[in-house]
């Protein structure tokens, strides 16, 4: 069964925001077996819109609309959808309770604006939403499904979770995608291909092989689709072994989730503790970490030391060591790390300090410039990387190549 | 003039990665004054990239297509377009260099893959990647071009911005794209709708008035198009003004930039100093802040507390605050906030301490519940917030609020 998402609204074709809820309702499409087809962002254009369902419905069995739902005028998604499907208009009594309810709990006058928001073509069935007063309006027509919901992120996701997704499961039978994530690290794309080049090419035609690289780290994903779920996973088990056992060294999890939560769950395993001292990086480094629930039993916390003062003050580093070697040196680096092991009592610490730029760079210093430290109670590990001259790619880099040396001296204290 | 986006990469279809190359690319066509007519991701197949490029044509001048040109098995776009184009290939000698150049800095070994890199479908013009090993390649067919870009976002962004928006400026006469952003906060859409009814109203057809809602601020987005660039900046110049005065209690700024970055901005011109000290938040305030070039001169660094021992250490919160409030409490928040303001040094200070969730919540504290402090030398104001009992979600409006209410500190204190 194939889907499509079709995201409306002049924010997305101008740039002004990033679509993150594609991204998140195609993960969730894949994992009941629905495959996404097409994502298509179009503007609050009507004739657009129209020419964008009308081809969306030639591929696939459930169309999926975001966005364009608003009380102010550029928001037309609902009319344009009562137009496409040659509907008229009615007041959905229990969308209005809700909108009524909503502006009652935020003790806010109901304006006919709002009320409006309860108007609904009407030959659609209405799923009422409880977080907004955008209603999710729900059509069929020649046993094609589309939905529409808000764009709000948080709107979206409830709906999805609570109403859609359940609907289509009990609708469709739905066959079964098995993914399989290896996440890698210390390894480039190409060199990766080359090791693990004989099993790519011993695998079925429904079993898929896809490289993802990102700042340093490669995700190797397998995808297999088919009806039987238990055997399905079974070859991708033993595929993912294959691959595991060619390239061990490099393997960080054989899960798909992110490097630092893969070094939290294996410090919490260990029973370990770490702290971070921030300058370039910003408290990047700590955001990172504590997206994660149930962080703070390995994460005690740290500094985010921009200012000379502040690395004085609050981890130790010498006066003496800044003035002579500067911020951006192994030396401070380092007592930056050992003064976060000792002041924030972790056995782990990351320092990392650095010209992010796009200014600040000195001739034996460019912009990009990054010293990175991890220390334990024993040993201090330092390093110099020559990044760019992009800030928040510099930020990000840092990030990760300072958790793959956490990463590599945890392996190496095993 | 009209420009399509078209991201090939299975990896987006099931929702690995979030497609953000798509909203870079399309702020940079709008501000040459290109217009983006569709944003479409397909996944890496042949036939449905074909129909892809077919139908965009129809619609499109210009064809911008990004992903799919890794060395590796899975990335099929180049041997799709030589198809499509009904062209062989050739392999190009400048191409062959760059990926040379870039192994031997690298001090790789050169693979027989990577070689392949340098092929290219013998109709297209190429354009040297000098971030990458996977050329640009630039097609014509009647009156249309297509453009071939790695997806790898820094790659793709030197390749736009070096290249590809030089070319396009110097090859058409295109219309002027003005657009004026007011950042709102402390208001709601539909309240800020009906206090600009009237204005909205007026606007003539060819400017457009956006509003952009988003974690307790709304952005009002004025769009005009038209051939006198002078003429359309005093139009919508004059429309913001009308906007402005209207509801001016309620905006932080009349620019495209975010909330911090206008407070950051706000403190720089009077000289003042600002700290942090994160607990449920993480590091997430500091990390918005230091995004920010220039930001060192106002951001002098801060905690993150994670552990109640840092919140004592760092930011001298007492352990009997702790222990008879908890950390989530008022008291504990406002001590950190004061803490920072003394141990940092700074004038400004804001501290955040919350059940980010999802667990962890008490009957009285329930998931979602944050206070939030902010303190200058003299005043400390301290708020609760009940959020939801998403930790990403909850870090991000805590994130908002601090801000908000540092900026509401701020104009009291003009």
């Amino acid at each position: 069964m194939f889907a499509e998402i079709i995201t409306i609204g002049d924010e997305i074709l101008i740039g002004q925001i990033v679509d993150t809820n594609s991204a998140w309702m195609a993960q969730q499409l894949n994992l009941i077996g629905v495959s996404v087809k097409q994502i298509t962002s179009v503007s609050d254009d009507e004739n657009h819109i129209i020419e964008a369902l009308t081809s969306a419905k030639k591929r696939a069995d459930l169309i999926l609309i975001t966005g364009g739902l608003g009380p102010t005028k550029d928001d037309i998604t609902k009319k344009t959808l009562a137009k496409y499907f040659e509907m008229g208009f009615r007041r959905d009594e229990g969308a209005l309770e809700m909108v009524r309810q909503i502006f009652q709990k935020y003790n806010r006058p109901l304006l006919d604006i709002n009320m409006q928001q309860a108007d609904v073509p009407d030959g659609c069935e209405v799923i009422v939403n409880k977080n907004g007063t955008a209603p999710c309006m729900w059509f069929e027509q020649s046993e094609k499904i589309f939905v529409s919901m808000p764009g709000v992120p948080f709107e979206m996701k409830y709906l999805m979770s609570d109403e859609i997704l359940p609907r289509i499961k009990s609708r469709f039978k739905l066959p079964f995608i098995i993914h399989k994530t290896i996440l890698t690290a210390n390894i480039g794309e190409s060199f990766l291909a080359q090791e693990i080049e004989v099993i790519e090419d011993s695998l079925p035609a429904h079993i898929k092989l896809a490289y993802l690289p990102k700042l340093g780290q490669v995700r190797l994903r397998l995808s297999a689709k088919g009806d039987d779920e238990k055997s399905l996973k079974t070859e991708v088990e033993m595929f993912a072994s294959q691959i595991i056992s060619k390239v061990n060294r490099f393997v960080v999890v054989d899960d798909d989730i992110p490097l630092e939560k893969a070094i939290l769950n294996m410090m919490q395993a260990r029973g370990l503790t770490l702290s971070t001292a921030e300058s370039c990086t910003g408290g990047y480094i700590a955001h990172l970490i504590t997206q994660h629930p149930g962080c703070s039993s390995v994460y005690w916390g740290g500094a985010v030391a921009y200012a000379y003062e502040l690395k004085e003050s609050i981890l130790g580093v010498k006066e003496n060591t800044l003035t002579t070697f500067g911020a951006v040196s192994e030396e401070t680096v380092t007592e930056m790390a050992q003064g976060a092991i000792k002041h924030f009592k972790t056995n782990y610490a990351i320092a990392v300090s650095g010209v992010a730029g796009p200014d600040g760079g000195m001739p034996d210093k460019p912009v990009g410039t990054v010293w990175i430290a991890v220390s334990n109670k024993h040993k201090t590990i330092a390093k110099v990387f020559n990044f760019s001259n992009k800030r928040i790619q510099n930020i990000e880099r840092s990030a990760v190549a300072a958790l793959v040396m956490l990463l590599n001296l945890l392996k190496e204290d095993l």
